[in-house]
């Protein structure tokens, strides 16, 4: 199978080829960056000197269609619907790892971001969360890859929504990144010296993710539901945590919400519950797929620990994982590394 | 006025020399470390030489007493309570950095730490805190310095508290704490490698420091209050930031709640509310005394975000200021420092 | 006196002001930023919320001059020597913090930056090295402060080079630098992303400070000196660390050694010579003026190793030195200040 | 084929543990760590649940040899000659990550370390530098695995030793380092907040690593090499750079000294030279086996600067390299990953 990257040297095209580059059944046949067209990719990353790897060129969807089958989109939002239709047309399958297709609600969309160009899309994207789309993603032409929070929000809530046992007015996500998610252009609150041996909040109520969020835990509960988001900045490149705070409806046991959880994600290979008294933390994801689970209860208090690695899970590994189930091949392939720790 | 800092080589000790390095009205007159014993400071701490300092010597209270009119106990707790009652008997005035003399209730202390040795003057040390406790701290023979969380969770609930304005039951602190607080005893859990580029929960609804801030909460509200306590672990070293979660009893509006902070704490010289549409970083607070507070209101759904210095106003820094009170001295005195940043 | 910083909101003017708002005697009347004209200071650094400061205003040279005795110019090069001289024209004495100054040479500075617009005051500036210009500093209009490598260079070469210990072909100077000294403009290269968990030297044998540096060397030996010269890049805001291999012209002990390094800066407040056996780090200087210097002797191979914070010795603190000098204060004034460590 | 790690919980045991996972041709059938025995690995390290691994068992040679072809000892030196000669008794081949059998000569093992208990396998051991000893590696049935500081010191050298243009009394190596390399031992001066923000120089001319490089250069050139050797401690985790200088015995250009390299090392999959221009980060190579080489001249002063992942080129990546060799496999196997960067 052939596969293009579609803006390949933002910190997800990069992440896109750094797990493609270990996976034995697919061809980089094309990478595009329009400020590097024409350079070699180790031109811009000296890591990958020694690997043969096509030219930089210019995004140009007729062309990149032409030479892949499937074309992962790892543009800017809004850029992404603008070349998604054409590559669509001439014929590729394609993830997108922007927000552009990642709701079913175009007013939704257009609220939190901007008009839409292509809105005849989102009722045939598909959201690439494999753990609860699998089914579609496998015939999807167009895969909507999760933002990063809500990858790590919806995945430890979903078991516990689905059976009903949480009270939805109560949840609260305290969710904790690396500067990684900002991407790689060049912004005075990305610079080293402003993010490290610092910690802030941001956009609290007013983050993007938290209607992508709301959208993925109504579908799950079947009612709306309406969160408190807090999403802060660690001063570390990678991975994500999110503590989510919930009230159970009646009292459980914690082996009963153990259950919940195993029984949920038994047969997942990403999703890995940590048992009672132990915690995850981001270095046991960093480089992974995985996302790991842990929980407290307090009475009906409930704390989820969730944690992945935003580039990894939150973007490209995922991105990967839905490809390979488009491609019909083993769910893990190239996705199976053990943690980079220390 | 002559002070002495029991324990001078842990991280509050050398915190506390920093401070009162710049101290125009003090001297210090001992210094105690029990590993370092009979080594000069800058030995240990090559970034003090140059400065005339007493060598280090083993911890006998009566001698420490008899050199030093306040005495800081930078040990830990346990160590404390052995020690505090001959510095007290042989005239010091105390001012202890432990957890052994912050709680009112004797039975509450020995349930989270250990026995205790001298309960009876649990019922005499002060609380310092001086937000709250000003007037007691100025008489105090023996002031409990308290701990960085209850500093960063206790000051920014309490206006609100005070107008009872929130649904006791609500409160959620989620909060995030650089690595200095573990001290500078060698665990693997503080190593480099265990702490950079990676980020952790730990001891969810068990930390010792949740009594303390209950009780804290529970004096200003005047009703039993229970929280849930989410501390995690910074990859840096110094700062901390709590992110509280709590709901209004009655709607109002944003201007509403900035009203009640400003006004609670508009004499205070080192709490700082921030405007509406901006939020604390804790690099705003490095390396000094503040404790920065924002906000942010959703329907009832209050976040409130705090920072601190954990070393300063969560320590050694608050400490020189309950000592600036109990002296008579300008409160601001030494502590008037702006932050290193970057 | 009054004082005014022009370039107040980079990472240098920020660190003036760090430092000047602890100084007794002076006071800030005139603070200019082009990008936030019209805003106040703690708008962009929150942590100087509580204190009063002049607006920030646009930098228009007789305005300010009228303002201030003294001037700050903490602006790139080029952009200095376009200010500078209507400054001193209206009456204020200039430090200048950028490298418009630093030459005698106006052809070597030409070589290495570009045409130079007020060759006339080369001759006039005063190198701003107090350990080795102090008495013209004490008169000077216009102090050119030194770069950052060259102060960690010069210092140790120093006494050595005087008494002409030191084969001058064999200097090589491996320098390594935290990214603050990259400025706060917003560039790929600086982000946390590209720095953190990383190194790499750039720019050997290119960078702009090797003329500076052998320009300062030449005058201390009096004969044309040329070095090696290596800097490098390291994960961390603060701190700047050389180690400087020369080699002795005829067999000495490690203790003649430390003899000439100590009686060379024997009254110097901000020099500290480790005893043998004792090599400085960063941490010790974090925050400080200091310049910490240590050594090892292996046959003739010697090895010298000096710490400063880049920001402080290297920039804004010798700054405040220098004005210390120059109206006559105690050189200490507002420097004293103990490490910021950890 | 099955294969052990005897240390399986120290840094370099666990990242073979983390290369060997991707290895398709062999079995881990042992793991041995004394405190944690009886313990599964996941247990310790997280990031490894829902991986079938044996659980940890102590060091008993005679178990281990019974169930493993080759065994990695990851243990401290001492340690290792103490338990090397009973695995090669039972019939297991050994790669050993300690120091103890990279000497060929005793005397200088002693004179650094301490006295040796088995000096008859001095002489059996091949030094596991493959881009040196490939062919006697394959045959070894012991392989001494090199340091991380020789490896990356003697792999630039070695061209240009082999070709004799190097004036041998010039070198000089400024090595700097991630704090990995201390390994996971509890150490007061491996704490985060002792290694975070700050840089030092550690072992100047004392250093252990400093007579394997002699050996190994000296055996290059044919003649006794002495250097001057300065290590360095980064504030990171991985990455080693070694800023090398050495004096041409001849004028050469640029292009000369990038053929010899280029020529010496075109058929080696794990150096890379880079283009002239371009300088090596550690970045590039993190988590992966190569090393980064670039180089710098200035008339005869050359600087080489060469990058390796301490944890990989310098030790466990070359580890497995030496297995694959030893086993005849393709020398990439499980070692060709992309570097994880950011």
């Amino acid at each position: 199978m052939r596969v293009a990257i579609a803006g390949a040297t933002g910190y997800t095209g990069l992440e896109l080829m750094r797990i493609l580059s270990a996976h034995p059944h697919i061809t980089i046949s094309a990478l595009t960056s329009e400020t590097y067209a024409g350079r070699e990719f180790a031109h811009v990353y000296p890591g990958y000197l020694k690997r043969e790897l096509p030219r930089l060129e210019p995004l140009v969807p007729e062309k990149i269609a032409a030479k892949a089958d499937i074309v992962f989109t790892a543009l800017p939002h809004k850029e992404a619907m603008r070349v998604v239709p054409a590559l669509l047309k001439h014929g590729s399958r394609v993830i997108d790892l922007s927000a552009d297709f990642r709701f079913k609600s175009q007013k939704t969309y257009e609220r939190w971001y901007q008009e839409h160009s292509a809105p005849s899309l989102l009722g045939r994207a598909v959201y690439g969360l494999p753990e609860l789309y699998r089914a579609a993603i496998k015939k999807a032409k167009l895969v909507a890859n999760p933002g990063c929070y809500p990858t790590s929000i919806v995945l430890p809530l979903a078991p516990l929504l689905r059976k009903n046992m949480i009270t939805l007015s109560s949840i609260i996500a305290d969710s904790k990144s690396g500067v990684s998610g900002a991407g790689r252009s060049a912004k005075t609150a990305s610079l080293f010296c402003e993010v490290s041996e610092t910690f802030k909040a941001y956009g609290v109520f007013e983050h993007r993710h938290q209607p992508e969020i709301e959208e993925q835990l109504s579908a799950l509960s079947g009612s709306q539901v309406k969160i408190a988001f807090s999403p802060h900045l660690l001063p570390m490149s990678r991975g994500m945590l999110s503590t989510i705070y919930a009230r159970l409806k009646t009292n459980a046991r914690p082996q009963d919400i153990q259950d919940v959880l195993d029984n949920f994600f038994k047969k997942e290979p990403f999703v890995r519950i940590h048992p009672q008294g132990s915690l995850p933390h981001t270095a046991g994801v960093r480089g992974t797929n995985f996302c790991d689970i842990g929980f407290r209860l307090q009475d009906k208090q409930l704390v989820l620990i969730s944690c992945i690695d935003n580039l990894v899970k939150g973007a490209s590994g995922q991105a990967v994982q839905n490809m390979n189930i488009m491609l019909g091949m083993p769910e893990t392939t190239a996705l199976d590394m053990a943690p980079l720790y220390p």
